[in-house]
């Protein structure tokens, strides 16, 4: 099968060579170079733009940031959707709202291809294992068509139904969470600080108990090392909270936490933190309160 | 060892009992008389008020409501505290503000007694099974005169410092994470649904992907089967959110997303709610916006 993965950042890179890895003959499509030098030297092909992206491959996975870099890699001037092979499958794996991913779907339909809504979780290690969570929706034609693909970057592929939206749904829901979790973290690993507790004895006893979350295990251990390197940035989770306030809008229902946590990370660019892991909102606390982390501001 | 048990509600009634099991002479107290009768069913002794615990017991362990209730059953006009033997140690395991608790192991200190600053997380099964987990700070020989009674109730002791109120402040702390957990997973799950996802399906996919939490997973179980008898009711985290604002103004520390989900607590509350599961604070948004509820709620 010949594939193409537009987006080699740190999903789409691993997807790509998940497919290399399981002889799907892979293209890469990316506009840095270092990006393409990677996947060239890990035995891909690789182009800058979609529309150099070779003709008639079978199915295109986009790992781009969002809905408006999803439609310009298919449908704008460089796009690659009038290159693909007549009902070629479309991979739509960006988070974005339910709403775009059906306009999406609609377009898709109209240029003769199949389209899945297929947005992922897991996280780079996980990409570079081919062992991604696809929350997928469609027509079941299409998700036959996308089995190679889906079945080289992902252990898990949810079918939740037949309707593109879907997929996008679950995953804004789960961005939800998975961001207020992130904020509240920090809340609770600065406020522990400042009361004086012992901020690894602490994360000890809240990773044993019933107020863990994956993500307070997973970005608060990254916050006790002092490392901000960013596997997923602050901003991330600025437009991922903001398709949360869009669906929620759209549907006339409140999201008063998920508000706030997209206050605290709005705070946290705004700092000039935007693209530090995302664990490190909890340098909003520090600024207000002057709280010491451990790390680099702690001379201890 | 001869020990008091005071308050025998969710938590205190499985710690008496695995006092028992363990061998230590165990008087409960209780108000209520149905509480008494079920210990002195399971071997026992019961007395309504702290007043009339046997003269001489080495060890008190404090499971009632709030540090009031702690100040009240110790040094009220019906409290134990004179009737203990020289050197006991009173457990203090109520969830209460660090100050509350360096205030009551003063108090005790100045009738000649230790006092451990043990606040307890598990919840009720746990505690039937002698599996709670405690977060406990003090001195040393508190530790050690506490110990056999630990034994009997917990699988997890965490020793936090010498000093009285770290035990609280991690509990404060971990409630902050609890409160807000719950508060998020009837947010995201109440979207979901509103969105049209399948919420068995999106519980699933949540479960197994990095947004997922132990109350998540532990809640939302029971509000997918419309089972709101409260295992830990809405008013206690109407409480311990207040806890965790208390020890934040104290501070001088934001804690948005906690105060936050107070509010929703509280809401639930004011709706006649108070004693429901926690988890049910889904209803805040039920009302809201008219979602359909699994169980009673949805004849599908």
């Amino acid at each position: 099968m010949r594939v193409g993965v537009i987006g080699l950042g740190a999903m789409g890179m691993g997807a790509a060579k998940s497919c290399l890895r399981a002889g799907l003959e892979t293209t890469g499509c990316d506009l840095r170079d270092s990006a393409r030098a990677e996947f060239a030297g890990a035995g891909g092909s690789a182009c800058a733009s979609p529309a150099d992206l070779p003709p008639g491959l079978e199915a295109v996975l986009l790992l781009v940031v969002n809905a408006a870099q999803t439609e310009a890699a298919l449908f704008g001037p460089e796009g690659c959707a009038g290159r693909l092979a007549p009902g070629a499958v479309v991979i739509s794996s960006a988070t974005m709202s339910p709403a775009d991913a059906a306009r999406l779907a609609e377009t898709t339909a109209g240029h003769g291809l199949l389209y899945l809504d297929a947005p992922v979780s897991g996280g780079a290690a996980k990409a570079a294992a081919g062992e991604m969570t696809v929350m997928a929706s469609g027509d079941p034609v299409a998700f036959a068509k996308a089995e190679p693909v889906l079945a080289a970057v992902a252990t898990k592929v949810w079918r939740l139904g037949d309707r593109p939206g879907i997929g996008a749904t679950v995953k804004v829901v789960h961005q939800l969470l998975a961001g207020v979790h992130i904020a509240v973290a920090a809340e609770a690993m600065s406020l522990g600080i400042r009361a004086g507790a012992d901020p690894r004895q602490l994360y000890e006893v809240v990773t044993s108990a019933a107020g863990n979350s994956w993500m307070f295990e997973n970005r608060m251990a990254r916050v006790l090392e002092g490392d901000d390197a960013p596997r997923s940035a602050v901003d991330i989770f600025v437009k991922d909270l903001g398709l949360v306030a869009e669906l929620a809008r759209s549907l006339d229902h409140p999201v008063p936490l998920a508000s706030q946590a997209q206050q605290l990370f709005t705070a946290a660019s705004a700092m000039g933190h935007g693209r530090a892991d995302d664990g490190f909102v909890i340098r909003v606390w520090q600024a207000l309160t002057g709280i010491p982390l451990p790390g680099r501001d702690d001379p201890a």
